[in-house]
């Protein structure tokens, strides 16, 4: 057996607390290694002394009357399989072993001190077992119910609508939704023409806005904030912005904004304070000053300077970075989270660039929002593995880019095959506990990628499969404004064009689309995140993807023909598709097209 | 190449911040499969178009400007290699990849997605790179320097001397160190013997006391407390422990006392309130009751009870546990934290049950005591493998019972070969962060366990090996109180002898052996605790395990003879050693004996 390849880690994604009573034990092995993976386990402190009841040996006495169950195999990737079982105890605290019985019928037993050739002496006196000491709700992973039957919608303020010219910025361009955008530009998008289309979301029945940035800032995508507690004047104000969340609740919307606290922008107070009294400065422990005069060699673009004597985001002297960890800057930015959750009621923040600040003031940031609003959402920008963020003292979940990017490099470029990007979405799940899984935030496009229609060469029905391949995984959705109506562009600043609001500019066959797929998801969103999934055909040969997700009695069945020639198969209860053409229980999909049915 | 067996964990003991500008990134591999292992690493914000300078592709061009060095191999187990490297990086923040080279040639690429077979595509287009996003101070596992410098001394009050026969309890037994005792007895031991004896403390060289629990409380342990903020009346007063341990101070003797906070006695008044007025308590919430009334069915000696409805420490009924996520319990669990650091100025906490009460407290415990003292100490009681609570925001350490158990698994009780041992000991080693190691609490016996003489079948020689060896070991040594006169005892009680303060029941030679040992542990501190460590010799047919120490010029070499037959051969500079013949720079070792020398 490959010895070497078994991981576990007490206390982590691999042994964790599902359910206020339920704990989950996971096990890595190398593919195809083992015929049979059982867990050995009991209360720690129960020592009475009873015969074994495993077969193992019929004479042996154990020293703790433990129990034997068997894990199920979960999920397969390239070089590893993943076992799993969910396990509850009378009294909160459990030692266990692991037992796995390879190909040949040789077998190794995990302990708690590395895995060792099986014998039964350490089973029998429960040697070097792990420990779960005591299972504590209160440090158990939680995210909000509510999120499981969202399916959110990305608003980029300035491109959304214009709802009230006397705030456009002077050289306002037209609205033209055929133009593509230089970066510097200005089109007088604001909370006015978000609140005149709320009409459209509710018809679109997306349940969620995410706000990029609205506060005050000098440029259009508002990430170099000047004032945390200010609405940009462009956008409209603070009451404006009241009236947008309370009328979004009306409809069943929920709001979450951008919380830009990496760094703030060269034109805040703050950092204009420093500017001018360099170290005298009473912000100058506010930032990350090595060396003063605060200053950089400006280049030919002005936005990229390695040597500024400060940091800052991404070597942009613009964005000079926050001292997270000074008290004067947790409290301010603690006083701007609490405030607009407060005083405004979002349900929930987005944090950019949230991999780069501490962790200790995110897990005070996390206890401020859970002390003011129950069943808050918080989503921090991660776009690598992020265990560490989602322990349960931070974050709810992190945009899932490298989930939904290992179903577009396999869907929409070609680059890998459906086999791989299967085991590349199972290596993405085991990375996490279930419940965060189920609320994680899967976003194909955004303001800082290029849009998914573009991905997809303008392939529309490529774009439907991909959509609905993704509505149908763990974690929750997010289109993309415009999306909807197949608007396209490449990277930023091509990705965001302003919002067709003219006929003629508008996909309404796209716009049914989502409006079906959104209403499908809705409807199954319960089964849709908690549910197991199984991936039933992965033919990478005629380029077929079957995936089951099931809960008890409810199935659903999700086909995608990603090869070139029409598939045929049986399917019952048909519930959404495109490209597919159906006979009685008889269908037939042809490229690019998918079909959803009930199980 | 065993793809499979390769692994690496962002932001824990495998790529952490050792001090503050220098990262520490380990990986692990299956055992003699790697010929080479590199890290390519770069600001992840340089996108400096360079050619490539590793020499694998002549004419690649790079998307980033990233380095390479080569990992050294630190530590081998019985399965695995372990990989480490230090880098240092201007801007705090790093991506990174690594390259695996097999001993055939073959190349595989670890990224944050998985092992992919090696490509220049993917180091030149930085496909799935692992990031450190931001190396934080405030996130840094800290502990105290002066723990490294620190050999620390265990007593147990009732059974260290009886200085005040005011003080005794009734039904007190006779100081005899020749008796062991009953699970129930008192023998009158007190904070003023303690007191008259520092001066023998101060003579040994230990300088840092661990006390056993000094509350209030019925038992002679004490682990069943009735009253955190009272010093226990057989032992003495708060004037008398405050006088201690000012005295302590006075000596350069650091004070630990012991924090029983996942179980309160059932004589607390807590307690008793609730077996009166049960739900209707205002105490009812401060414990975990199932069911009221809070009850259990006595058991023949009344110690066991499965049935409590509420829960315990360990099914003991006089026990219950503490419910530490009420509010209440917390502000009343960290008033006694604080109180006793600031009113008496003790140096460290060592938690008992640690593992036992959730991780929520622990890490509001230990911003308490940060907040009231500047390095202090934090010891868990934690006896399996311990990465959740040595984050850096929890605890300092952990008692070392996995790793000294493995030492003396081998070397006192012959259950393990000298190979089985160091790999043993190496798998510890890489569950920590460098840093953490430095500062563990090394502990061969303790009142929870039998004496090392006594598992040493009162072979002193052997006691003596042990000792010598486990000193030199990255972490820090604890004397168990009367160790150094050679007592002996099995189990619990037997092992909580009164301590023999008369001539004839003292062994001199072992006491100046543990004087020696003492004064060489901390004219080496700095050495031992942060230098390398290489097992040059690990020989099981003759039983000859040699390890070397080393820090830039400093080396220190030590040599023990496990085996039946006296082992040869040279050294030069001997600093302490027993069963050696020295002849100029010959030594000669019999069976369990050791040499220690300069390099």
């Amino acid at each position: 057996m490959n010895t070497a390849a078994i991981y576990h880690r007490p206390e982590s994604e691999f042994a964790f607390l599902y359910k206020v009573d339920e704990v989950r034990i996971r096990i890595r092995t190398a593919i195809d290694d083992a015929a049979k993976v059982e867990l050995i386990y009991a209360d720690p402190y129960d020592f009475s002394e009873v015969m074994l009841s495993n077969g193992d040996s019929s004479g042996a006495t154990p020293d703790w009357q433990f129990l034997t169950i068997e894990m199920q195999k979960v999920v397969t990737t390239e070089s590893h399989d993943y076992y799993q079982v969910a396990v509850d105890l009378a009294h909160k605290r459990m030692d266990y072993l692991f037992v796995i019985t390879g190909q040949e019928g040789e077998k190794v037993v995990l302990t708690d001190r590395g895995a060792m050739p099986y014998d039964i002496e350490l089973l029998t006196k429960k040697y070097a077992a792990f420990r779960l000491p005591f299972f504590h709700e209160v440090d158990r992973f939680k995210a909000p119910d509510w999120v499981k039957d969202t399916v959110w919608y990305q608003i980029f303020p300035e491109r959304f609508a214009n709802g009230d010219k006397s705030l456009d910025p002077e050289n306002v361009k037209a609205w033209d939704p055929t133009e593509t955008p230089e970066r510097e530009d200005f089109y007088g998008g604001d909370l006015q023409g978000v609140l005149d289309h709320l009409d459209h979301l509710a018809e679109l029945g997306v349940n969620g806005i995410y706000f990029t940035p609205v506060f005050k800032a000098p440029t259009n995508h508002k990430y170099d904030t000047q004032d945390y507690l200010e609405i940009d004047p462009h956008f409209g104000d603070k009451a404006l912005f009241k009236k947008l969340i309370d009328e979004a609740h009306a409809r069943g919307i929920k709001v979450m904004i951008d919380a830009v606290f990496n760094h703030i922008g060269d034109e805040s107070p703050q950092w204009q304070d420093v500017l001018k009294n360099q170290e005298k400065s009473k912000y100058a422990d506010w930032f990350h000053i090595n060396k003063f005069p605060a200053s950089y060699v400006a280049t030919d673009n002005n936005e990229f300077a390695v040597d500024a004597t400060y940091e800052t985001f991404a070597f942009t002297p613009h964005m000079p970075k926050l001292n997270t960890a000074n008290p004067e800057v947790i409290d301010y930015l603690l006083h701007i989270t609490t405030y607009w959750i407060k005083a405004f009621d979002i349900d929930a923040w987005r944090l950019d660039v949230a991999d780069e600040i501490d962790h200790t003031f995110w897990k005070k940031f996390r206890k401020a929002c859970d002390e003011v609003k129950k069943d808050f959402y918080i989503l921090g920008e991660v776009w690598h593995s992020s265990q560490p963020w989602l322990v349960g003292d931070e974050f709810s979940a992190v945009m899932n880019y490298a989930y939904t990017g290992a179903i577009a490099d396999s869907i929409v470029k070609g680059k890998t095959t459906l086999t791989q990007m299967v085991a590349a979405l199972n290596t993405q799940l085991m990375l996490y506990r279930d419940q965060t899984n189920q609320v994680m935030f899967n976003v194909l496009d955004s303001h800082d990628t290029p849009r998914l229609l573009t991905e997809c060469e303008e392939d529309k029905d490529l774009m439907k499969q991909v959509e609905a391949f993704t509505y149908l995984q763990p974690g929750v959705p997010c289109i993309y404004y415009g999306d909807e109506y197949a608007v396209t562009g490449g990277g930023d600043p091509a990705c965001r064009k302003v919002m067709p609001w003219t006929a003629e500019h508008q996909d309404q066959e796209m716009f049914a689309f989502f409006k079906a797929l959104v209403a499908f998801r809705k409807e199954n969103s319960k089964l849709l995140s908690e549910c197991t999934m199984d991936w039933c055909v992965v033919s990478d040969e005629n380029g077929v993807i079957q995936l089951q997700r099931k809960l008890g009695e409810d199935v659903l069945i999700g086909t995608f023909n990603t090869g070139k020639k029409a598939v045929d198969g049986e399917l019952k209860d048909l519930m959404l598709s495109n490209l597919a053409t159906i006979d009685g229980k008889n269908v037939s999909i042809a490229p690019n097209g998918f079909a959803i049915s009930k199980g």
